[in-house]
């Protein structure tokens, strides 16, 4: 995504609390207490302009709901989402996926979301992609038993590779389409980059996985 | 494949005892014998004309190669294409994939073959998709460790269920494309259907697993 800089943007998530959480290493171990219930939490990683996590918190309102996107300049659009939504079960946090353990006790998330991540195509990139092993030791870590990744994109190559990662990892394939669009799965809520991206007719593939093989 | 009914195949078939085996139980534990040679024996299920196994005993002359086809008269023109090829390292048999226990011996094989397998895409139909469970416990008895599954198809159900019935069996994904032909796999093999339906754009998948995950 082109990032157009945004001077104002710290200021204006600083004037949300209720929807930005500018302390979040305050709250580790405690996010139950910042929703004021204990509803399973559900981390999407790289929330980009919000839709997608702004969309699933008004269809789920039984569910809390976290974006975590490390460029302010893009997540003061997820914050306008948030509040257009008008829901209360949805908070934006602008920190670094691979530090998530800085934030969350283990067994804090109940899933992750990984939408449309960055591909990093090049071979010597592949650490830097957040289906790496390295990435998912640290989920697995944080994920309460049965951990879930819900991963979707468009990139062939990048699903290509998670689906041999998640395998060599010993994760557990509870679900695959490799053409989201024309599957049977319901409620699928669009990212901004998925709504333009499927229009051009390219198939969206998406899966399911457990960390517990034994769930 | 719409079968025309050759009723002088099984006496073609017979004339050729070098590479139609008429008795394969004879040969349970013993096909290095057959093929005088102790080369690995990587078998196809479901052969149909042939052009896979005759293009890869060809291909590689260190393996050997069993074409197993149920119909004799598809078989035959499978015949012609291994006399064709003028190889001495394939072999024909005209049995049922669900009854391979009862010509071979438990790691007799060294790699087992699925292209374009009936995609049984109706939901009571799922146990005679050829990666159901069913089949992969037959595989896993009879396969030599590391036992390996090739597979592909132009079927996006049957390869979607494919990756989720082989995570749950425990299979190690080794290799994934979800466009073959457009992969940088080299020495691709392609059946007949295969030749025919990518001329259509349609992506081919692929897919290599593992029954051993410590080999």
């Amino acid at each position: 995504m082109r990032v157009k800089h945004k001077p104002w943007a710290k200021e204006k998530l600083a004037k949300h609390p209720d929807i930005f959480v500018s302390e979040p290493e305050k709250w580790k171990g405690k996010w139950r207490e910042l929703f004021q219930n204990d509803h399973p939490i559900h981390i999407e990683i790289g929330s980009g302009k919000g839709q997608f996590v702004s969309g699933m918190a008004k269809q789920n309102p039984e569910i809390n709901y976290i974006g975590i996107e490390v460029v302010e300049s893009v997540l003061v659009s997820a914050l306008d989402k948030v509040m257009d939504a008008g829901v209360m079960n949805a908070k934006l946090l602008s920190i670094d996926g691979a530090l998530l353990g800085e934030y969350f006790e283990p067994g804090e998330i109940g899933r992750l979301y990984l939408n449309f991540s960055d591909p990093w195509p090049k071979k010597r990139h592949t650490k830097r992609r957040l289906t790496n092993p390295r990435f998912l030791k640290i989920y697995q870590s944080l994920l309460k038993n049965p951990g879930e990744i819900h991963f979707k994109t468009d990139n062939r190559g990048l699903f290509e590779y998670s689906l041999t990662a998640f395998s060599e990892f010993g994760l557990l394939l509870t679900y695959v389409s490799l053409d989201l669009h024309n599957s049977n799965f319901e409620n699928n809520v669009m990212t901004e980059y998925e709504e333009k991206f499927s229009q051009k007719g390219f198939p969206i593939y998406r899966l399911e996985a457990q960390f517990d093989r034994e769930s």
